[in-house]
C-alpha cells in the first residue's frame, strides 16, 4: 500500500497553474503527493479507474482541479468514498462561476466539498487535505498549528509595518 | 440492431416531469424512444455503459435532463461520439442556473449542446432530436414543417383572437 | 476525551430544516453528533470558544450550516485546525448565493469546504464527514460503500419502474 | 444539390476569431464547409432567405456564432428545420451570459442549441456538428473515433510529462 | 394612413399579463393602439411583414412583450426605422434576466430601448410610446403632465396617510 | 430644533412591510421617529426638499428604503449630509439585486450605506441608526448592549434547547 | 425656442468615451445635439433644473450616460416627461450590471428606457434619439433608412469578402 | 481616552490601495485615524480584542476593507456596537461580488453598512464616517458643505469645459 496520501488530480495540463498552491504547501508540510492530469471528458475510463482503485493505492484526499463544466471532482467522487477537494478554475468568460457550480452543487448522496476558486483555491486544499490527514497525525497537526502561527505573525506584522508607516509620515 | 432512434436519460426520476415534454413530442412524432434513469454519480457504471453501448445499440440522438452540478450529459458525451442534447433542469436554490453552466459549459472536445432550460427544454430537446433525425428521414422532416404550419397556425388564431377581443371591447 | 466525533454547527435555529437531512444521516451511520446552536454575530465568543476547544474535545469534524452572510464556518474555522464543512443555507432575497460566497470564498490559509447548498447539503456534509471518518474506521467505510450500493440499487429500480411504465403504455 | 453539408454563419465579422476555431475543426475532419456574414439585425432579409433555403441547398447543420442579444442562432432556426448549433461569442460588459441567455433560452417548438461560449464552442459547434453528419457518415465517425483516441494520447501525455516533472524535482 | 400610433406586439398570449398595464395607460390617455400575437420563431414572416410595414401603417411606435430569448423586439427593429420598446417577461426559471438581455444588448445599429422587466414594464412602455407621441401632440403632453401630477398626489396621500397612521398609535 | 433623530423614508407604501422592522426595533429603543413616503421619481422635488431642510429640523440619521432602481437613498444623500442608510427592497423579478446595486453603488463622493436587503434590513438599519445616535448618547449605547446581551441569550436558549432535544431523542 | 433637439447628458466626464458613439452618429445625421456633465447626485438641483427646462427649451430627447448606481436616467425622467434614454456604463467591478439594473428597473410611473451597455449604447442611444426625431422628419427617416442600407451594405461587403477568403485557400 | 476616532482595518496588507482612498479623505477632512492589518480568519483573537475594546478607546466608527468571503466587517460588528462601515475589495475571480454579498448581508441583530466596491468605496467609507462624526461637530460639518461644494463645482467645470470644447469644433 502506497504510503501517498494525497492525490492532485487535474482536468488539463492548462491548470498546473492554479495546482501548483497546493503542491508548494503539500512540500511545505512534506506531505507526499502524486498529481495526474486526468480528464473526465477525455480520459474518462482512466479517471474512474483511478478513483476506483484510490483507496486501494491508499490515497487518502483527492484534491480535482478543473473550470468550465468541471465534472471532474464529481467523476472521481462517483468512483471512490474517499474525501474529494474540488478547487473551481476560473476560464474565460465566466470567470469560474461556471466551475464552482459545477463543483459544489453535487446532487445529494456523493459528495464533492469546494475551496475557494482560483489560485488561493489551490492553497486552502491543500490545507485541507492536511487538515483531515492531521487527525490521525499529530506531527501534521502541530505543523498545522504552527503554520496558523506563522499566519498570524505574518499580518501582525503587517500591522506593526502598518503603524509604523503611518505613524512617521 | 435496434430501430429506437432516441435515448432519453434523466439523472433522477424526479426529473419526469421535465421529461414528459419530450415525451410527447417524439410520441407525437412516432419518433420510437427509450427513457433511462441513469445517474452520474450514483450509477456512474451503468451510465458509462450505456453510453459506450449506445452506438452499437442503434441510438442516434441521446437527449440528458439533469440539475444541479448536471453532470449527466457530459458523462454520457464522455462515453459516446453520438450526438448529445442537455436539458437543464431547475432546483432549488439556484434555479437551474447551477444546471445550465454545467451542460453548456463543456471543455473543447467533447460538446454537449444544451437546449432550453425547465419544461421548454423537454420539448425543444426533443424537437431537436427529431431535426437531427430529420436529415435522413424525409417523412419526418415533412412532419417537422408541418408542426412549424401548426405553431404558426397557433400564434395566428391567438392573434386573429386577440383582435376580436379588442376590437368587441 | 469526547467520543462524538462530528459536531453540526448552525448558525440559527431556523436552519434546523437543512441540518435535519444531516442529523439523519450521521444516524444511520451511527456516527455520534453534537448539535449546536451558535451564531458568529450574536454569540462570539461562544463560537470562538466552541471551535478552539473541539480538538481537545475529540472532536473531528465541523458542519457548520448558515444563510445569509454566512460567517459561522468562517469563525469556527479561524479558530481550529479541524476540517470544516460549510453548509450554504438558501434564504430570500438571494436564495443561497450570498451564503455560498460567503462560505467558499475563504481566503487563503484558513480554508472552509462548501458542499451543496440547501437541503441536499446537509445530507451531503455528513456523507463528507462520514467519508473523513471512515479513513481511519473501516466498518464506516463499509457503511458507505455498502450506501453508495443502496443509492446504486434505488436509481437501477428507478429505471427499472420507468422502463416498466412506458413498455405499458 | 450542394455537397457542402455545414453552414457556419457569423453575425459579423468580428466572431470570425471565435469561429477559426470551428473552421479548423471542419478541415480537419475533412467536412466542407460555407460561411457566411448575415446579420440578425443589419441583413434580417438575407439570413431569413439564406436559412429558408438552406434545406434545398443541401445542408445538413446550421452552425451560426453571435455575442450580446445573439439572436441569430433563433432568426435560423425559425425559418428552418434543420438543426441548429449556437456559439454565445462572449463581449464587452457582460462576457457572454448576455449571448449565452439569448441564444439557449428559445422557446418551446424551435429550438437552438448551445455550446460552449468562446473559442471553446468554436470548436465544439463543429463537433457537434460532425457528430450529427456522421449518423450516416461511418467514416466521418471513425474519424470521431479516432479523434477521441487522439484526446486521450494527449492527456495521458501530459499526465505522463507530469509525473515525469514531479518525480524529477 | 391609420391613426392609430401605438402597436402592442406579444411573442405569445401568455404575455397578455404584462400587457394588460399598457393596455390600461394607453385606453386612460386615449391613445389608440393595435394589439398582435407575432412569435418572433413561430410566425417570423408575419412579424417581418408587419414591421416592415408599420411605417406606412401609420404606426409611430411599436411595443414588445416578450420572455426567454426574447428575440422579438430585435425582429421588430430590424424591419421598421420606428422606435421600438421592448418590455422583459419574466418567466422561470431564470426570471426575466434572460429576456432583458436579450432585449437590451441589440449590437450597435439597430437599438431597441427597455423598460422595467415584468407588470411595472407593461404600464412603462406605455408612457413612454406616450412621451414620444407627446413630442407632436400638446394635448398628449398636458395629459403626461397631469398624469406626474396625479401620482405626485397619489404618493403625497400614502405620505399623510402613513403620518396619520403614525401620529394616532 | 426637532428631537427626533430618525428619519425612516420609503419610496412606496408597499414597502411598509419592509421598514416595519424599522418602526419595531426603534420603538424597542425609545428612539423617536418620523416616517415619510417620498418618491424619488414621483415626488422628486419634496423628497429633495425634505432632504435639503433634515439638518435643520434636527434629524441625525435618514433610513431609506427602495426596491427596483432604488433611487430614493442617493436622491435624498444628494441633499444631505446626514449620513445615510439604504434598505434594499425586494420585488419581483429580480428580487432586490437591483435594488443592492442601485443603494451601494454610489459614486465617489455622496455615500449611502446599505444594509441586508428585506426583512432583516428594515431590523438592522434601525439598529444602525441607532449605534450612529448612540455615539452621544450613553443611555442608547448601553441599551445596545443590552440588546446584544438579549440577542446572545436567545441564541444560547435556543442551544440550549436544541441539546435537550438531541439528547431526550 | 431652442432648434437643439438632443440633449446629452453624462453623469460624469469620464463617461465621454462612451457619449463619442453618439456624438459621432448625431453629427453624421446632421441632428443638433447638446452635452452637459451633471451628476444626480454631485450637482441634484442642476440635474433637476435642466430636466425641468428640458421641454421649453425646445428639446425633444434626452440621452443620459451614467455608470454604477445609475440614477441620472432617473432624476433627469422625474423632472421632465420627455422621452429619457439610459445608456449603462460599465465600470469595474461589476461590469455595468449595476447601472444596467439602476437604469432600466425604473418603478412603474416614471419611465427610462435603456440601451444596449457600454460603447455600442452610444451609438443606439443616438440612433433611437433619431428614430423618435425621425418621426416628424421625413428628412431624418430618409436618412434612417439609408443609414440600415449602408449597415446591410457592410455586412454584405464582409460577407463577400469572407467568401473570397475562403475560396481562395 | 483616545482622541482618534475612526479605525481602518484591513483583512490583508493587498488592501491598502483601496483603503489609501479613505485615508485620503480623512487626511483633507483633518480627521485622525488609525490603521490596522487585522484578519478575520488569521488574527481572530486580535481581530475580537482590537472590537471589544474599540469603544472604551474612544474610537466611534469603525471602516473595514475586506475581500472574498469578507467576514472582516461582520467580526468586527459582532464585537462592538459601534458603526462599523464595509468596503468590498474586488478580487478575482469573482470582482467583489463574493465580498459585497459577505459584507452586506448580515443577519438581523448585527448590521455592517456597506459602501460602494473598490477604490470609490475607499473615499465613500470615509465621507461616511465623517458624516457620522459631523453630526456633533460642526466644524466638521461645514467642510462636508464645503466638500460637496467643491464636488459640484468639479462637476460644473467639467460641463463648462465640454461646452467650450463642443462649441469649438
Amino acid at each position: 500500500m502506497s504510503t501517498t496520501p494525497v492525490a492532485v488530480v487535474m482536468g488539463s495540463k492548462s491548470d498546473l497553474e492554479i495546482v501548483q498552491g497546493a503542491f508548494d504547501i503539500l512540500d511545505k508540510f512534506g506531505v507526499k503527493f502524486t498529481a495526474r492530469v486526468l480528464s473526465a471528458h477525455r480520459t474518462p475510463a482512466e479517471a474512474a479507474a483511478f478513483a476506483a482503485s484510490a483507496e486501494e493505492q491508499g490515497f487518502k484526499v483527492i484534491i480535482c482541479a478543473a473550470g468550465m463544466a468541471a465534472h471532474l471532482g464529481g467523476v472521481i467522487a462517483a468512483h471512490t468514498v474517499l474525501p474529494v477537494v474540488g478547487i473551481p478554475v476560473p476560464s474565460a468568460p465566466f470567470n469560474g462561476m461556471d466551475a464552482l457550480f459545477s463543483i459544489v452543487q453535487m446532487p445529494p448522496g456523493v459528495p464533492v466539498a469546494a475551496v475557494t476558486a482560483g489560485k488561493a483555491g489551490g492553497k486552502n486544499a491543500a490545507l485541507y487535505a492536511i487538515a483531515i490527514l492531521a487527525l490521525n497525525d499529530p506531527g501534521l497537526r502541530a505543523k498545522l498549528h504552527a503554520f496558523r502561527q506563522e499566519q498570524q505573525a505574518q499580518v501582525l506584522a503587517a500591522d506593526a509595518e502598518l503603524q509604523e508607516k503611518l505613524n512617521n509620515r
